[in-house]
């Protein structure tokens, strides 16, 4: 994807306003419906997509002006950002558009949801992430393994970068893999299970990639992940707490998220597997007096689950979430520390893998 | 400090209860009281201290008798983790010490507060902060900079790390720095103004380290900057959002914290300088429009530190705090990008420094 194609989306989208203005037209943009009720699971993609409901938002119309002002601000603060070759984050955005309209007391936004909106809208009728439109979602995490990329000009090797890792960046657009040389990635959610396997030189014995965020899953790790899944056919183990938070992180990963069911083509990981802890493993690794007791939100999450149209008619999640429920329970990842210190990376995770004891 | 002295002093403390048990003692240990009343700001050295009052925790006392095997256990951990050289979290700890007491229905401990705490009173009673017990904090953050380090053989040079930069580990005390051809460090505590400053090249116009966490500044993070300024030298500029909140980052950075007042000697920052935002730049950088009304708990947090000790004679300090009350609002880092993205760097942070624009 060449990076004069965003600006050129954003020229035309503005010539298109521009010319129905010169035409005495009220000026309408067409915009795909970003509600649960136009997302659709698609079976044979096995990915949440946007389905084809579209509305028109019109500038004469109070309803929309707002919305409709707002998207274009945005749009032309891309188009700045793509000019001058800088990036700007979500915040930064907001205070680039918040400003009052001159002679009124109107702000073009008053809070950073407004301009969040308006930056999807606008992923939405461009067809490009926003990474591509210079604008940067959270940095967040860790990488190790070995790989060598090239990036801003500088060669990086994964294998050679201490006890720290290399520091994922929030756009991984341009990166370029140099040398893959391994045969597949771990993705934890917890930067302390990161270190273990770290310290464990588990990437080095098992010719694997290990990577971290802490809690939530940046776009910038999922876009890696996805990469190295599709350009190199990696299998990706995802490894969590055995919970439904886990189950959810694993979710998101495969099929996408409802958020972002417009961003699917460029977020999810058809190679995702499941690697642990599995509600099975509680029983194998010994690890029954860890369990935690489920709360009320636990269990409204597990049934929410349970429904999801990618969940309902596979018979290996449906297992999990009932036993879940018989259970009582979930159990941490960390708890596997009971047994040794190394044991995740000595035993846990070489067992599970060459067993291929894993939920998809 | 060599590694071998943490198990030494591991295994005195284990042969010191050993021998009190031979002699048919009741076993006693003495620990440093860690609590408030026993924190005294020591106006020489400018940072928060323990006290010197300690008291004797006994085996054969009911209110004693739990406290005293937790750290017992957590120093046994410790000094397994030390033979096998090996590093755990404190969760890790926390599942490691978590088993029920044979022929008994009580556990160890039930919760990860109690191994929290046996841990901070187990570096009071040692001397050694608990990395040297082999048990790491969190890892967060990112770095760039003119700066070569050796870690865990490997060589790594701050300055060719692509767009990501290096990923900081949770424990810094074995790095090695090779080359520090830098006259200054500036830390924030966001992750994306890291990322603007990175993209604009700042460390290398401007021959300085960028380093940044998200949100909390963690342990390995503050000895990272302890380590700079003390074997280099370096002034260490804080960059933060301009409330209180940033000021109290400032201050746990500089003075220590109370929580960790035993580690002061291993955490402060004496070269720490406050660089923005103050409430000054707030008329100064025309930020008055992005103002974000104070809150009760905003007040709260003002009234506390304006009475702090190493804060109440502070006459710069003192002003920031009354002009927060005047402006009744507080401003983000993020809002200098409504003047233009690049402003923080080209504008604000070199016109500051220059000026020596910053609060002590």
């Amino acid at each position: 994807m060449k990076m004069t194609e965003p600006k050129q989306k954003l020229a035309a989208l503005g010539r298109d306003v521009a010319e129905q203005i010169l035409k005495n037209k009220n000026p309408a943009i067409d915009i795909p419906v970003r509600a649960l009720s136009n997302v659709i699971f698609n079976k044979k993609e096995q990915t949440l997509q946007l389905g084809d409901k579209s509305a028109q938002r019109f500038f004469f119309n109070v309803g929309h002006v707002k919305k409709f002002l707002q998207m274009l601000e945005v749009a032309k603060i891309s188009k700045d950002l793509l000019e001058v070759g800088k990036h700007a984050s979500l915040r930064d955005v907001f205070y680039m558009a918040k400003r009052t309209i001159p002679n009124s007391k109107i702000n073009v936004v008053d809070d950073q949801p407004e301009t969040d909106d308006a930056i999807e809208d606008l992923e939405i009728v461009t067809g490009f992430p926003r990474e591509l439109l210079n604008i940067n979602a959270n940095k967040m995490g860790s990488v190790a393994g070995k790989v060598v990329i090239e990036d801003k000009g500088d060669e990086i090797d994964w294998s050679r970068m201490g006890s720290g890792g290399w520091s994922i960046p929030s756009n991984v657009e341009d990166i370029k893999f140099k040398k893959v040389n391994v045969k597949y990635v771990i993705y934890m959610e917890k930067a302390a299970v990161w270190e273990r396997l770290h310290e464990d030189k588990f990437w080095e014995k098992h010719n694997c990639i290990i990577m971290s965020s802490q809690g939530q899953t940046t776009r910038g790790i999922r876009r890696l992940l996805q990469r190295l899944s599709q350009e190199y056919s990696l299998p990706i183990y995802v490894l969590c707490d055995g919970d439904i938070w886990g189950a959810y992180i694993y979710s998101v990963l495969k099929y996408g998220s409802i958020n972002l069911a417009h961003m699917s083509e460029n977020m999810t990981i058809k190679t995702a597997k499941f690697l642990g802890v599995t509600m099975d493993d509680i029983e194998k690794y010994g690890l029954k007096k860890h369990l935690i007791t489920l709360t009320e939100n636990d269990y409204k999450r597990i049934d929410q689950l349970q429904n999801y149209e990618w969940f309902k008619d596979n018979k290996e999640w449906q297992k999990q979430f009932k036993l879940m429920k018989t259970l009582k329970g979930k159990v941490e990842i960390q708890s596997l520390s009971s047994r040794s210190i190394t044991f995740i990376s000595e035993k846990y995770l070489p067992e599970k893998i060459k067993n291929q004891d894993w939920i998809e």
